[in-house]
C-alpha cells in the first residue's frame, strides 16, 4: 500500500529550519541517515525510506519542529527509540516523511516507589529504567517485552506485551503529556490540573479519558508517560509446562483461561510453539539441512534435542509465599486434570536470593536471534490478531494460521498469550531478507492471514507499516465507521496533516 | 453557573417531531413531566428544569430524535435511568433542554459466563441484571454502588464505584456502541469489525481506544455497553475494622494502601465516618435534638449506641479459601501492627451457603435513607475529589474538608476509598431542601470545597450539574488546555451543539 503514499512538502526547507532549531548535529539528512532510519528488516528498505531525521531534546524542540513541518508541509513520523522491529522499526508508512527521533528525550522524570509508578520520557529504554531500579534496589519490578532494547513509553503506546503481571503495557498507562500538532501541550487525566499529584495515580479524573486515544494513533507527540509498575513480591514461583501435539492448544487455552480469569495465574501465560524457542537457540540449518518446510519428524528431533514440547509455557506467580503456594497447588491440579505435563517442579525464588532468577522483568535481546532462523540477513514480521479466550475459537485460529504458513512454505511459529477474557496471538514470520522467494511468500502469507482471519471474524491489534491500511480496512462495521471517525478526529487535531500520516490507517485529508 | 445557560431552539417543533417518531405516549411535555425530570434533590427544581422528555426504545429512535433535535436546534440531555442523585438526577445542566430518556432501552444483550462479561443497554438497572444473574445461579458476580436503583451502564459511564473487587466501574468497560450526534452508529474496540466476538473481551484493538472518551462526556449517546463481571469465588472473607479518632484516618490509609497495591485486599476498601453510617439508621433528631453542628460528645454517644468507630471499614477477600485465608492473616497482622482494632472476627462464606452473606454486590437502596438526616424533604450532594493514596495528603484533605463542613455548620460525612495508587474521597453533604438556610450553607460550602481542594492541588472526578463549570475551571494546566481540547472535539462531533451542552463543563460553540 505504501507506494501509493509519498510524502510531499518542501523537505529541504524543513531541514534548514530544523538546523536553526536544533543545530547541525541533530539533523540527519544524508543518504546514510536515510538508510539508518529505514526498516532494517524490510526486503526493500526504500519502500518506506524516510527523507531523514531530526532529534528533539525537549518539548520546545518538538513544538518548533511541528511548526516548521506545518509551514513546509512536511510529514513527521515520531519514534521513541525506533525498535519496533517486526512492525516497521524506525520507518514511516510514507516514504519521504521525516523521522522525529525522540530518543534523546530520555529522562526518567519520576519513580514513585510507594505508589508504584514511573514517569518516563519517550527515549527511556527498558535497560535505562532497569538500571535505575537496580540502583535503588528494585523497589518496583518491570514488565518487559521479549526483546527489550526499545522504549518503555513507545512499547506501551503501541500496546506491547510482556510475560509479567503488568504485561499488558498499555493497560499500565496513567497520565501523559502530549504535544498536539498545533504545538499545544496537553496533560491528560488529573494532570490537566497544574501540579496535581494524582496525575499518574488515577484514571478517574473529570471528563473524558484520553490516554488510550494517544495509543496507536497519530494525534500528538507523547513527550511524557506515566506507567504503573509492580510492587516487588516477597516470593515468586514458576512452572514450565509442555504439550506434545499441535492440537493440544485447545486444552492448553481451556486450562489457562479460567485460572487467569480467577486470578490464580498472575499474568497472561503464553503457549509458544517449539520452532520459536528453537530459533533462539540456533539457525534452522544447525538443526536440519533440508529445504522446504521443516518436516514433522525433523521437528520431533529438535524437540527431543532441546527438551521441548510442541507447545511450551511458563506460569509465574508473584506474592507472599503462603498465597502463591496455595495458587501453585491449584495450577498443578488444573494441569494434572487437563493431562498437561509439567517440565520439572515449581521453582521458588525468595526475596534476597539471586535477583536474576526472580521472574522480574529483566531486559534482554537474546530472543532477537530468531531472525537468523533461515540464514542470510534475517528479518521477521509479526502477525498479531486478538480474540476472545475461547479455546475452540483460538484452536481454529491456530489451525487456520498454521495451514496458511504451510501453504506458503514458512515454518510455523506462534504464541498464544492467554488472558481471562482475551487471547493475543503473536505469530512471527521469520525470513531471509536477501531471498526474493521469501519476499514473495511472506507477503502473500501475510495478506492471506489478514484476509482469512478477518473472514473468521477477528482482527489484528497491531501490524507492520506495510499493512496498516489493509488491517484498518478489516474494521468494517457500519461502512468502516471507526476508520471514518478516526479520520474526522485526525482532521481537527492535525488539519495540515503533518503527524505520522497513515499510522494505523489514519490519514489526514490531504492524503486521503 | 447554570442560569447563564438557557437552552434555545424550537422546543414545540421538536416535540411535534418526536410525537411522529415515538408516538404520543413516549413524549413527556407537560408541567408534571417537567417536574418529574427535574433534580428531585435540588433546593430549587426550576434551576435545571428541562422542557420535557422523550423516551427512545431503539437505536433508530435515538437517530431520529437526534436529527429532529438538530433541525430544531434543541438540546438533548441523555439519561440512562436518571438516578444519579447527588449529582443532578435526571436534570440537565441547561434549563430548557429536553431529556433523552433511555430507560426503555433495557435489554440485557448478552451475559458471557465463561468470559466474565455482560452487555447491557442503558436502561438495564442493577436490579434487572441481578435478577437475571440470580435466575442463572450467579455464574458471575456484580459490583454495585451504595444506592443501586440506577443504570448499570450509566453508573459505569459516570465513573461510579462499588465496594467489590470490580468496584471501579468505568475500569470494567470494554466495548460500546455509540450513536454520534450526526446519527452515525459507532462500535468501539474490536466491535469496529462486524461481528467480532472479541468486542467485549479486549481493549487491545487496532488504533486509538475510545471507550473512556465516552465516559463523562457529551460526545455521543451510548446505546450498548460491555462490562466485565467477576467470576464467582469459592469463598469470601470479611472483616470490619474501626478507628476511634478522626485523626486516625492517616494510619488507616497507610495500612490499606500497600495491602491494596500488593493485591492482599481485593477491592478499594473505604473508611466511612460514623455520621454516614448513623444516617442510614435514623434521623439526626432520633439521636440528638439540638441545633447546630453535632457536638463531639453527642457523636460519641451515637458511636457507643451503634457500636461504631469514628472511622469504619469493611475488608472483603474473594477467592479459594486457602488463598484468602493466607491473605486474611496478613491483613490481620497489618491491622495489629498499625494498632487498628477489628470489630469482631473474620466472617467466612463458602459456596452453597446463604448467598445474601456472600459479599457479592447485591443491589439495595437502604443507604438513601441518609437524606433524611436533617428531616424535612431531604437531599444530598456529593463532593468527590480524587487524590493519590498518600496517607499524609489524604489526611490533610480530610482535615481541610471537615473544617469547611464545620465552618458552614454541616455535619461531616466522608468516605475514603483507598486504592493502591488512588484514594477517592466521596463526601456527602446532607441537607433539608426545604430550608433556605441549608441552601445558603450548602452552596457556600460546596464552592469553598472546590476552591480549597483546588488550592491544595486536587480536583473532583465527578460533580453535580450545578458545579460542572466551576470544577472544569480547576483543570488549569496550560491555560486550561484540556477544557479547550474537549471543546474542540465537541465542535467537530456535535457541530450543532445539541448533545448535553455543559456536561462536565464541555460546551459546544453555540453556548460558549
Amino acid at each position: 500500500m505504501s507506494a501509493d503514499h509519498i510524502a510531499t512538502g518542501d523537505v529541504e526547507r524543513f531541514f534548514d529550519g530544523a538546523r536553526t532549531i536544533l543545530g547541525e548535529d541533530r539533523v540527519f539528512a544524508t543518504e546514510i541517515d536515510r538508510k539508518a532510519y529505514s526498516d532494517q528488516m524490510a526486503f526493500d528498505m526504500s519502500a518506506h525510506q524516510p527523507a531523514g531525521a531530526v532529534a528533539a531534546r525537549s518539548v520546545e524542540d518538538v513544538q518548533r519542529l511541528l511548526k516548521a513541518a506545518g509551514e513546509a508541509k512536511v510529514s513527521l513520523w515520531p519514534i521513541s527509540r525506533g525498535k519496533n522491529f517486526g512492525y516497521g522499526g524506525t520507518a514511516p508508512v510514507q516514504a519521504g516523511a521525516v523521522i522525529l527521533d525522540l530518543s534523546q528525550m530520555n529522562r526518567i522524570v519520576e519513580i514513585n516507589e510507594d505508589l508504584g509508578y514511573c514517569v518516563v520520557e519517550p527515549g527511556v529504554g527498558f535497560y535505562d529504567l532497569f538500571d535505575e531500579l537496580e540502583r535503588r534496589g528494585h523497589p518496583l519490578w518491570m514488565s518487559v517485552p521479549g526483546n527489550a532494547w526499545g522504549s518503555v513509553a513507545g512499547n506501551a503506546l503501541e500496546r506491547g506485551v510482556g510475560p509479567q503481571s503488568y504485561g499488558d503495557h498499555a493497560a499500565q498507562i496513567c497520565g501523559m503529556e502530549v504535544v498536539l500538532a498545533d504545538g499545544t501541550v496537553l496533560r491528560t487525566g488529573a494532570g490537566a490540573m497544574k501540579d496535581n499529584p494524582a496525575w499518574h495515580t488515577t484514571r478517574n479524573s473529570y471528563g473524558p479519558g484520553w490516554d488510550q486515544v494517544f495509543c496507536q494513533s497519530n494525534y500528538g507527540v507523547v513527550t511524557r508517560l506515566g506507567l504503573w509498575l509492580m510492587p516487588p513480591p516477597p516470593a515468586t514461583m514458576s512452572l514450565s509446562l509442555q504439550m506434545p501435539d499441535p492440537d493440544d492448544i485447545e486444552k492448553g487455552i481451556a486450562m489457562f483461561q479460567p485460572l487467569r480469569l480467577r486470578g490464580l495465574i498472575d499474568h497472561d501465560a503464553a503457549w509458544v510453539s517449539y520452532v520459536g524457542i528453537a530459533s533462539y537457540v540456533g539457525t534452522r540449518s544447525s538443526f536440519w539441512k533440508g529445504d522446504g518446510l521443516l518436516p514433522e519428524e525433523e521437528g520431533a528431533k529438535i524437540r527431543q534435542q532441546l527438551g521441548l514440547g510442541w507447545w511450551n509455557a511458563e506460569v509465574n506467580l508473584y506474592g507472599p509465599e503462603e498465597v502463591i503456594a496455595a495458587k501453585a497447588r491449584m495450577v498443578s491440579a488444573a494441569a494434572r486434570e487437563a493431562g498437561i505435563a509439567a517440565a520439572g517442579d515449581w521453582r521458588v525464588w525468595r526475596e534476597g536470593q539471586d535477583f536474576a532468577l526472580s521472574k522480574s522483568g529483566i531486559p534482554g535481546t537474546a530472543g532477537m536471534s530468531m531472525v537468523d532462523w533461515y540464514g542470510g540477513r534475517g528479518g521477521h514480521i509479526g502477525f498479531s490478531p486478538v480474540m476472545p479466550s475461547d479455546p475452540r475459537l483460538a484452536a481454529e485460529q491456530f489451525r487456520r494460521t498454521r495451514a496458511l504458513y504451510e501453504k506458503h512454505g514458512v515454518d510455523y511459529y506462534g504464541a498464544f498469550g492467554v488472558g481471562g477474557r482475551q487471547t493475543v496471538a503473536v505469530n512471527e514470520i521469520l525470513y531471509n531478507r536477501d531471498s526474493a522467494d521469501h519476499r514473495n511468500r511472506v507477503t502473500a502469507l501475510f495478506e492471506e492471514l489478514i484476509r482469512e482471519t478477518h473472514a473468521a471474524g477477528f482482527g489484528e491489534y497491531r501490524t507492520h507499516i506495510d499493512f496498516m491500511d489493509q488491517v484498518a480496512a478489516t474494521f468494517d462495521f457500519n461502512d468502516h465507521a471507526m476508520v471514518r471517525f478516526n479520520n474526522t478526529i485526525k482532521d481537527v487535531l492535525d488539519p495540515a496533516g503533518i503527524l505520522a500520516p497513515g499510522k494505523q490507517g489514519i490519514w489526514p485529508a490531504r492524503f486521503r
